[in-house]
């Protein structure tokens, strides 16, 4: 939690003195690391689902008990963000509100993106399916991620989204959807 | 409410035994189906915008208490849903977060989409103007879809939306506006 | 406040007689005018910030206390709105849901846009760092404005966004990044 309070100072340029504890972002990663994640992993599914709505219903930031987070999480507004059941965040990450880290529909089991660590995503990106972005990745504004993995070290914009720098280069590389 | 409720079973992979009954997204439809349109069908209005707007507090789902919704619909996580008074919905149709069902400013009475049977339409989908989408059609996530109306049995991507799918074939149909 | 229900009347044909006191626009709008922001402006930025994500959490619009408003203005649907501390508003505008009002995470200072009067921003328009939009403008659904400024007198739309409309006149303009 010390990590996460870090990572507001470290990214929000609004932030004034005590008011982070104020922010719904870190209420909802709060609620979800100590209390419906924990009930999650003692299969105490219908209560973990229970905290994890009504987390919801009070910051408007819908992360499913069973994502897995990694320390320093920074969620700024937050509001209609959905977080899937299987999809895994890594650390000194930031999420923007309306971001979807969602599945397609067409998948069991693992149907949920896999982030690597300090990722940047955007306002109302959205991104499906059982896909893995690496590390060191921005991904801008509104950018759309359906089906492909992302490589690290890059920046990705648009709908759908493509590579615009890669390694420090400019690049302009539309992903192939590598899986169906 | 029974074919709602066995349409959450048919679409989630997540749902694990009695978690259905914590879904916003069906109590969403349950307080509109019961409660805020029969209000607005005896021209209790005031009342029934008031229950919708106590429903869109409570889900964060935005139903207008004059829009018609057949059986079986499966709202998956809801955030931000916003369904206009003039809107229709046919049976068994599934409806992601933040998908809009709106109006362009520009017409009154009838000036909300109508949907069609077993119609999917994903996260962030974007359907503005009294247009008409077919059945069996499935509209992808992010896809904004304005002032034309979409056939039966295909598929639309992108935005704007073009139909890559038809009648089981791969095909690329830009819409052109059909209407004003 | 006054000048806010005008708003309302001039704008909403789903409004019948007086619905508009349920409106969680008016209600985000009057609690920002009236409580948020002249406490920001007394310097009392945590009781401001406290009451604006109480307000978010009554409306689902986020206001941030320092963003500085117009008279007259039209919040429809309203559900994760998200308007930055440094933004200003026109008089006369009409936002709808899922519009952002936002920065960049580049900036310092002044890092949100400016609107000018009689602008209309449809759905998820989302509006990123320290712009100038004119006055007299449609920014249409789902557009996408990063980091550069839009002239008076036009209609935008597209993610990126393109003037199609300029003092009247059909045109096709591609803004330039004029900003970094």
């Amino acid at each position: 939690m010390f990590e996460d309070i870090k990572a507001i100072f470290k990214n929000d340029p609004a932030e004034k003195g005590l008011q982070w504890i104020l922010y719904p972002g870190l209420h909802a990663i709060t609620c979800h690391r100590y209390l419906a994640h924990p009930l999650y992993k003692a299969h105490l599914f219908f209560l973990a689902r229970f905290v994890s709505q009504l987390n919801r219903f009070m910051t408007n930031i819908e992360i499913h008990p069973g994502a897995k987070i990694g320390k320093g999480l920074f969620i700024d507004h937050g509001s209609a963000i959905v977080i899937g059941e299987t999809a895994v965040i890594g650390e000194n990450c930031t999420l923007f509100h309306n971001v979807t880290l969602g599945g397609t529909g067409k998948h069991t089991g693992k149907r949920h993106p896999t982030i690597g660590d300090n990722v940047f995503i955007g306002t109302g990106a959205t991104l499906l399916g059982p896909i893995t972005v690496g590390s060191n990745v921005k991904i801008g504004a509104e950018s759309v991620i359906i089906m492909h993995d992302i490589p690290s070290n890059c920046t990705v914009v648009g709908a759908p989204g493509r590579i615009v720098r890669l390694n420090g280069e400019k690049v302009d590389i539309k992903p192939e959807r590598t899986k169906e």
